[in-house]
């Protein structure tokens, strides 16, 4: 593998060391499955403490956290209302509607962020048994477009849902990247969510994700949900071991640090050459970038990332907790060499 | 943990070095996610050519692969001919029924193992639109109660279910002791289904399963159903990983021989008890047996299993690749002196 | 149609002259549609009141009101007991587990009726996150097999299952039959359900059923459930309409009883002859009866009646509001002359 | 009721006498349920029949005969593309996601009509397991907006879905409606759909639906889904009669007719009016009109109808098969003296 680093995911990344020791390290003899382990408990634990949550379950990926998380909190007739660029609506190949029967109600939003008007103008149908009745908001932090909702605004979405007997579900595959570049605490985003989801996998793991539970009540009913929605394995102490090396020391917050940080870089970096505009703020891990269709094809020669939208000739670029300045760099002189007018 | 061997099951046990040194291995820079790297597309290869399968894919544990597998096999309207006692039928939380929405037709049977002549009692309803069809019949290999179908038993009930538009699915948690206890090839169980699993985590793997799609026409709708079903991971390359050195010079066999082998010694150990009664015969890696209550209470303040059927007073013991000689005598060892009338 | 009364079914008769009037009556001009009319409110006041319930719901087939009844009770993971002979479980082509994704408990009953022992047999995997939890039993009142449960079963089985934490459905398709048949009211059946249905076909409608709702706070979401599962019909007044002429001087009451004594008269003249056996007690409006296969075949010729077990050779005989002492008799003379050993 | 004509909706209409007079000739004597009855049987001849079909069903509304033909034409992983309008989408509380598990995928549509540029403009995803995959195209016909389909259209949408691997499923709730507008037979507009509903209850029945299925090889399926889905009614020839006495002497294209015609006469009386504005052709039995907000309340004192779109202060008009001139005139008088400007 001498190819180039990938800007093509954050899941392209292999498993940061910290996290492959730690799951050699588990490798010691036998433990009580499904989850009936020391790692898994102690894991739970910080998870708990971490956000401030009534409880913590892990999971194997995030599309199974997605579906757990939004059933949890879901009515049978009850409709989700999402951004349309939301990770539910368009990459889950119809998870929530198969797994849950539920109706995705998605928004438009240039910035992959919803907001309270947004939510206010779905609700025109409430009452009316013919209408897919509202009953979560799902939100995702950071977006599906490399954008963060600040703190306020989380909270004016969190307000208005509650008020509106509305349940939040925060979708935080990439939480960590949120929590860096807000510089702030996971308990502070978790209180604008009834339940949410922490990713491990684009953050340094191999694939580890956690359902976060904060609403009293519901914890009760996940480990059968979880279980009949497959997402229980057996030797659950190997996806703990992999969040106890995040949590270790705030490996999570550090990788997302530098990924964020790689992002900017490349922004910056891309962002000075004729030719490319940027067209979302670079607030996580992602820069989407418009460029010439004909640039994008040169570029893809030698760097692999993906195309986002080929009408509008936009891409995606995304670092990851092993991206280097260097690979940055030379990324980006190959965009100034390509992408000259 | 320094506690004595597990006889709890045998995914209590770790995983095999070698399945974790080809982990580790994999950890080699970027990859392609989603399963379109080159670890998967190689061990998809080794698997459709060890099968003589028409397609195969990973997947992330047993009830995932089962989901997967009947899903693919059934139209709306059908149900699932089973073994009361099959895993889909106890040990998934209503998976099928929830996230196929089909009906499980269980049939007692005694051993484990159902006949044709359990699926012909199932068929009088046929052409009744108030009835659930019969669509699948699913036999488990080797069964949940430690027994394996022999060859000709299979062949029969799949020339049986062929002959009765019904298609057959093979649940192979245990499929390695399955072949190692028949001393017969993988693709010589294969063709006697139209779907199949291939368990590697009881049998050393960390968590990794594979489906197997023995029936032409069915393998394309395979990779949205597995997304769909929460099924797909990112970094698919460490599951493929795992499936890559279980295959490798036959490992997956000598992980299941020796695990067999340590089930019949500790059937002759045991059995040779007074006072301990073996209920199923041993031909794979797990011994039943029934003890007075008061000797499983004692037994179990030493050791781990767990207790089958209470008021029967049967506990399974099962064993795993890494069960050693000297855990089965000394296991051996406690029975004696517990169950002494 | 000069062919001689079916013993087929209750359904095999047409509408009472008084429900077919009452629906040409509700002819007359414009009516809001969906539920929102005169008619349907009036009866859903009468429903209440009949049952003492929180509230009622009209619907277009027990089917549909089965679904709509379990699954206002059920949670995601939840599992529902009922006799291995009951309708949910055998007669309405999976549509529970399709609808509603969840798992039936089929319990052997050889009567039809399931008691507490049967139920507590079912909850041992309790707080197991592999088993799909028993959350509602499901019982029919009277049965599939013409027995009726007596007040005191019923109360033992809600007292069990109230203390168990679990919830009770009826499935009163024939309800007014067991109402008459235990010379009981509406309310004290219902007393001993958290939701029930209140069939109205069966009893000369021509195709009008309620859900019933006894447990507090579960109505709110019953308009949308009914919607999203097809059961909402546009011009409801015609379905309103037909309860309303069955609620009218308590037609409903003397349909049933009139249907019962008819099946009682049959069940003594039948079982008077040599060579048919009586199999079940007679407590509705259904006789279960074992002949001759040859018997059964002859008697086949001229009347229209199910054989219901074709190894037992039983057959099941249903009368309806309709039969006439003279359609019993001349049945019972034909059963008389074949069934000469 | 002596309140003037209702223009609500086409369903607050009662039964046209020819419908109901059918209803009470077939309550003679006994009849074989669940659609085994003579009358079941020779309308589904008719049907077929008439619409070139391969079989045709009957069933209760048009949300079950959506759900079910809709469900017979998509594979599990697959979405369903209509108009952001469609009845499925907006009117029908989620059931296509929740019954059959699938995503829907709306159009922006100004007319209530797709095209094959729309259709094209969803598929940009294919083979892409990460997307739910366009399966059925889904148009109405007449549409939510009283706009038809021309036939050269209708021809367009299946040449174009049938080159692509897509199926054409048409909610012909109002499919007399359009069948009239277009003075074109049934079967040429079924031709164009693989699957399509036909609705009675708008068209003067009390509660009939039919599911024509046009694709080979689809029908036998149907009894069984339609049981599972609670669409079954046991006394059928009820239902069956209703479609008996349309399908006589063109009753349903004669009702169509009218209805048809009442609308254009209130779109001619009320669009002449200053301050009334038509917003969509009147090609069926539908008037969309924009009023000032304060002469809609005005108008609703004394007429029924209901709000479409209150921030576009856009209100339907429908007219039925029992809508008089005089109705359309009184009402005409009204808008004319309430939207004086």
């Amino acid at each position: 593998m001498t190819s180039p680093k990938s800007f093509g995911s954050d899941n392209h990344a292999g498993v940061h060391p910290a996290v492959l020791q730690a799951i050699v390290d588990a490798n010691s003899g036998d433990a009580v499955s499904y989850g009936a382990d020391a790692w898994t408990e102690r894991v739970a634990d910080e998870l708990r403490e971490a956000f401030g949550a009534d409880d913590a379950f892990l999971v194997l990926n995030g599309s199974g956290a997605n579906v757990l998380g939004l059933g949890l909190l879901l009515r049978r007739h009850e409709a989700v209302i999402c951004a349309e660029s939301a990770h539910i609506n368009t990459d889950e190949c119809g998870a929530p509607e198969r797994l849950l029967g539920t109706k995705l109600l998605p928004v438009p939003s240039p910035d992959g962020k919803i907001t309270p008007e947004h939510i206010a103008a779905q609700l025109s149908g409430r009452g009316d048994d013919h209408r897919s009745q509202p009953g979560v908001v799902a939100v995702t932090q950071s977006t599906e477009l490399g954008t963060c909702y600040t703190l306020a605004e989380l909270r004016k979405i969190t307000d208005f849902c509650h008020a509106s007997d509305l349940r939040v579900y925060l979708d935080g595959a990439r939480l960590a990247n949120a929590a860096s570049s807000l510089d702030c605490s996971l308990a502070e985003l978790a209180e604008c969510a009834d339940a949410l989801s922490f990713g491990g996998t684009k953050n340094g793991a191999m694939g580890a994700e956690a359902l976060i539970v904060m609403q009293a009540g519901l914890a009760e009913e996940v480990p059968y949900l979880r279980k009949q929605q497959t997402q229980l394995t057996s030797k659950m102490r190997f996806v703990a071991a992999q969040f106890g090396a995040l949590l270790q020391d705030g490996l999570w917050r550090s990788n997302a640090a530098h990924a964020n940080a790689m992002a900017r870089r490349l922004a910056e970096g891309a962002g000075a050459v004729d030719g490319v505009e940027l067209v979302y703020p670079v607030q996580a891990n992602a820069v989407f970038a418009r460029l010439q269709a004909r640039h994008i094809a040169a570029l893809q020669e030698d760097w692999f990332f993906h195309v986002w939208d080929e009408t509008e000739s936009v891409v995606r670029w995304m670092t990851a907790f092993d991206t280097t300045e260097a690979d940055v760099d030379a990324f980006v002189t190959s965009i100034r060499k390509t992408a000259r007018p």
